[in-house]
């Protein structure tokens, strides 16, 4: 280990990709991003990805680099190293993308699907810190999730673990990107907060929310944002959204019994706004001995969890 | 190890506790039971198991008895060994059970919760053997869980993992035991199936459940054999409880993605009149990649259940 203390991490985007070099510590020494050519098909992508690692890895002789870890959307196989079809990859079609970049660079290489990655980095670097027992929420345009239970990343059986976003929270509830209905995704995440404030535009003509977006274009951000400037109709689209978050938190604390539930975007920039009618949510729905040893927190590293999620996949358990 | 090749179990209910001393194989070689003198006070029900632990024993020398399991319901504290308040047991509050039994006989002894006593057996010997993620449901009284991921018990953070049964299945539901709304238990739990049986007798006074019982003294029991002998009203009462299951099931399924559900009681009694409706449910609320590597099955145990379940504390994982 000692002889190979560098790492590369990977993260694939459907907006932007990015190449990270970093040492063991989970320092950043290099990094490169560019939008994804997502739209020519997965080669391209490749291509790009190629060409990012080669430049943070500049003249660091390859025998220094310990691995490279790969962080994209799922679903996809973590053990063999196969992303099947990302919603935000189109043309991705059981791409073997760990057996692609092995056989490129001589560098043993894992994938993670980014939830999971990310969970890892929030564990190791960022709110999680400490806990044996952690659930990681993505929280914007989806809700995905990502546990360490007893210590250790948990994957399911075929990598589906940590769908949390896909449970279901209101029977004969909206419909899902999914194609189920009722999801905690469909009922709280960003577009379901944007939906919902445009099914209640009429409700609130006076609000806000309606100086800076039309009921069609509106965004999760736009409601933040008039919520977080003390506007009431925001503030109620908000605290819907964070009590159905709370149920949601509540179903899976009754099963997995975490010490933590860190939370992504939404609870970053929302604050108390979401996290008080969560916990409310959360104090109706879960026991109290199950919530005597759970917080429920936001997510800590920002813009750095992407950097740091890939890495994380080469650090030490 | 080999020089202690037996194991004592002790199972601690509300209405029977049992002694059995077993091989390393899980053979058991003796057993004795008892009615719980519960009313009695904790000491007089562990001068009971006592009792019944040196019957079991006979003149097998201690230190042939590798160590002494107990499984009990919760709440418990299963690294400290600490029975505190289950329901079924009166007057029991923070018990040191572990510590008693090892200064009674001198032996090594481990707790663990019911459920989870039995998700290891029948993980070991029954329905769940050779799976690696299991999730076991008891479907009676209550609706409780063990979980195996990863090939291990996850227990949680303070023993409280696998509370499927106090999941919240629908908003606004009806009042559960635990006094939440709307829990897994109060919807489709034995005594929830009598009370919907009893809510709807109206609806089918013709049906064959009123020849067995009267409405306010109808349980599960009468439903699932009025319904194994063709009747259509106690069949349409075990099918709302099985789809309210399968939605259990299915929240569970996305977040845990398991190969294997074992369900008790009630499965193994009322078989396809539940499973077909529950795995209807599942179909709705949970991903075809979820279910394409799940099995929703009944435990296999039976009554050899509680004898396996203590004894599991002590074989090798």
């Amino acid at each position: 280990m000692s002889g190979a203390p560098y790492i590369v991490g990977v993260d694939i985007g459907g907006t932007k990709v990015a190449c990270v070099l970093a040492d063991e510590q989970g320092n950043i020494l290099a990094r490169h991003w560019q939008p994804t050519r997502a739209q020519e098909g997965w080669q391209a992508v490749v291509q790009q990805l190629f060409e990012m690692a080669e430049q943070v890895m500049g003249d660091v002789p390859r025998q220094r680099v310990r691995g490279i870890g790969i962080s994209c959307g799922g679903p996809l196989d973590s053990q063999k190293g196969i992303v099947y079809s990302p919603p935000n990859l189109p043309g991705w079609d059981a791409v073997p993308i760990k057996r692609i970049f092995e056989e490129r660079f001589g560098l043993p290489t894992r994938l993670e699907n980014d939830a999971n990655a990310t969970a890892l980095a929030e564990h190791r670097f960022g709110a999680g810190r400490g806990t044996r027992n952690m659930a990681f929420m993505t929280w914007g345009t989806g809700i995905g999730g990502g546990l360490i239970l007893d210590g250790r990343l948990y994957r399911g059986t075929n990598d589906l673990a940590g769908e949390i976003g896909h449970t279901t929270i209101l029977l004969g509830g909206p419909l899902c990107g999914c194609g189920k209905h009722g999801c905690l995704e469909a009922l709280a995440s960003g577009p379901a907060i944007a939906r919902r404030a445009r099914e209640l535009a009429q409700s609130a003509p006076e609000s806000a929310v309606w100086q800076m977006a039309e009921p069609d274009t509106v965004t999760a951000q736009h409601i933040v944002d008039a919520a977080v400037a003390g506007d009431t109709f925001a503030r109620f689209v908000l605290a819907e959204a964070g009590t159905y978050m709370g149920i949601g938190i509540a179903n899976v604390a009754q099963v997995l019994n975490p010490e933590r539930v860190v939370l992504g975007t939404i609870a970053v920039k929302a604050g108390e706004l979401v996290l008080e009618p969560l916990r409310h949510a959360l104090k109706v729905h879960a026991w109290s001995r199950v919530r005597e040893v759970l917080e429920v927190v936001p997510a800590q590293l920002g813009d750095r969890a992407q950097d740091l999620a890939a890495v994380c996949l080469w650090l030490a358990d």
